[in-house]
């Protein structure tokens, strides 16, 4: 019975969203009905937090079903920043979850820094996948907000396609004044991304403007 | 029988005013006694904190009833600051709910800055209703403190008359040394409001001083 | 039956006390074994913390009877600071509570500011008791550290008769690198008053060297 | 039978090693999967985190053992980092636990000075062994960074060495963008010894290029 199959995964997904909007909510990641939260269900469909609702206490019923063009399958209205998801599952086959956190620390790195933040020399870059040395340089870019998403996830699509065909892996980018999207494996990994990624973020915020050794 | 009904409707509010008095200590918004927390009951009365009491550790008793004019209805003492929150009452009819943080992150505002607050090119601007672009600007204003409440209420109205005729949108004002002030339909939206300006006031304080890009 | 009487009195005291800890040790306040919390059991007798254990995760045999002279009455071994608690519960009969927090805003401001850190125009100083108008000054004095705790405790007596005599009213001092003394009718108050000092401290520490307008 | 006193020691040892993980996780201090825990079992064994689990939400199978040059004991794989812990054990027959935090205030630390960070004048230091007054310097010392734990548990023994032959006590070490190590007779005191560091260390980050009085 492929339907009640399908029907399980989704609970299961939408348990673990909710448990990452908790976490994120204790972190201040957050605040008011800022961050969005996905999983990928199959090659089709992914599972994300609806329009206007709180991530720090969400419900089963704030988990909605897209498809990869960001169409709502269940009748319930999507977020506008849907597509920064679904955008991101047609790209990388592999991809099982995309989170986005509102965070002061992302928020205020934008508002700190040009067009990218710049991580090295750092040993929690190895919670980062692919890499196993803190002799690496990741690159956080920084790019413009605007409302008008479809725009914005050409921008970002163009970004990675530049990368990828660079070589050079991309972890994660921030939207100026607005916060913070990475990704991973599954709702667990994409977690441990944000995780490590606040915390680098945190590090290179405090020690703006500070004249090191 | 509208008693029972009044008397369920009050019970329904004193326990998200409790909650919102919880969740503000956690988030070190209300030390000491200070805060106050009140919400609407009908055209005529408010359930507001009453006076002295610790806003993290709020029972049933603590909150009581008002009318518009601040008087108290049910023989418990208000607290000094109860006509700032009849005011903005009495002011807009559609009004549900009125939270008074006493934030480190409001107090030092008050202390950088100098007769308002500016938020601009800020994603989660559009926590606040009506807005719905980061390309906005929003005024929390700063009123001097002082012990006279009656003259700050006239204060304020006369701040919220001359914004309302400029057709600008006020949706919280800071009381120099001494907290916020912010409203919404409802306790969840009013709260909200808070996470969001408080989130923003954050960035704002830390920014100060710094030369950006 | 006054033994019965005296014990439960204990009993309650050293449940308060064990709260208060797990509360400041949930604010950073009493890292490792820092830190000591007492309560006035009669005119002659003091509940107190015994010497070297955590005060977040307080049992009830870490509460130890002392006399006013700061000399065990049950046997424990009392820590060094008791005396700095004592002196001050033989000096104001209507003291109920003395505590002690080892925070970071309290040692952070001894290394920022030399003899005392002056508190003014904040409305929560009328926390403090007797104090009704943000209009007002307080001064919390700075002493330096030692580990002779008679001289310091003499030290303090100096300073309290003198501000006594002047008809000032002292609500706490600091230990340079130490931490706070403060004090009240009750546990209850005197966590008040900390709640209060350590938010004032914070706002004094993040404006140290801030040009403000 | 000797078995199942060593599987209920592990067991107890496993427990407080959990423990100690939430703690950390919820101070920020082991982000993603960073951090190490150990404890000694006997003079033989070792009882420490496996590689790449989350030490935030460590489970009993997470808790593997090794030998004194950390090989696996039981056919898990050991961490990376698992030398840096046992050398210590080898060294020092009295050391009951051995735990490395990843925290934002070593790393940022580490950013900030030099070669070494120097506590003094701090109350606090009185939580390490065999410190009495706050008139003492400690030196948490910084090593560079490197994957190759080999060469930096032989640089770290070289430094305890010269260190031990000086009559200085060592009481943990930082690894620049990596974090800290400290140690203790038990998880229950190396604990307190990183809530002491901690503390400390956040202290000497914020008063970072402040001229003091």
């Amino acid at each position: 019975m492929p339907k009640a199959k399908t029907t399980s995964r989704l609970d299961a997904l939408a348990a673990e969203l909710m448990g990452a909007g908790r976490y994120l909510h204790s972190q201040g990641a957050v605040p008011a009905t800022s961050g969005n939260l996905s999983a990928r269900i199959d090659g089709q469909r992914v599972a994300i937090t609806r329009s206007g609702c709180h991530k720090g206490f969400l419900e089963p019923g704030d988990i909605m079903q897209v498809d990869l063009s960001g169409q709502s399958l269940d009748g319930k209205k999507p977020s506008a920043e849907t597509l920064l998801h679904t955008t991101l599952y047609a790209r990388y086959p592999g991809l099982g979850s995309v989170l986005h956190s509102h965070s002061p620390a992302a928020v205020l790195a934008s508002r700190l820094f040009k067009d990218a933040v710049i991580l090295e020399d750092a040993e929690l870059l190895k919670a980062l996948p692919g890499i196993t040395t803190h002799e690496t340089r990741v690159a956080l870019p920084i790019f413009a907000n605007t409302q008008d998403i479809a725009e914005l996830a050409d921008e970002v699509e163009g970004y990675l396609t530049a990368n990828d065909e660079a070589g050079t892996s991309c972890y994660g980018y921030i939207i100026a004044g607005h916060g913070l999207y990475t990704w991973g494996e599954s709702v667990k990994e994409a977690l441990r991304h944000i995780e490590a990624l606040e915390f680098l973020l945190n590090i290179e915020n405090r020690l703006y403007g500070v004249k090191q050794p």
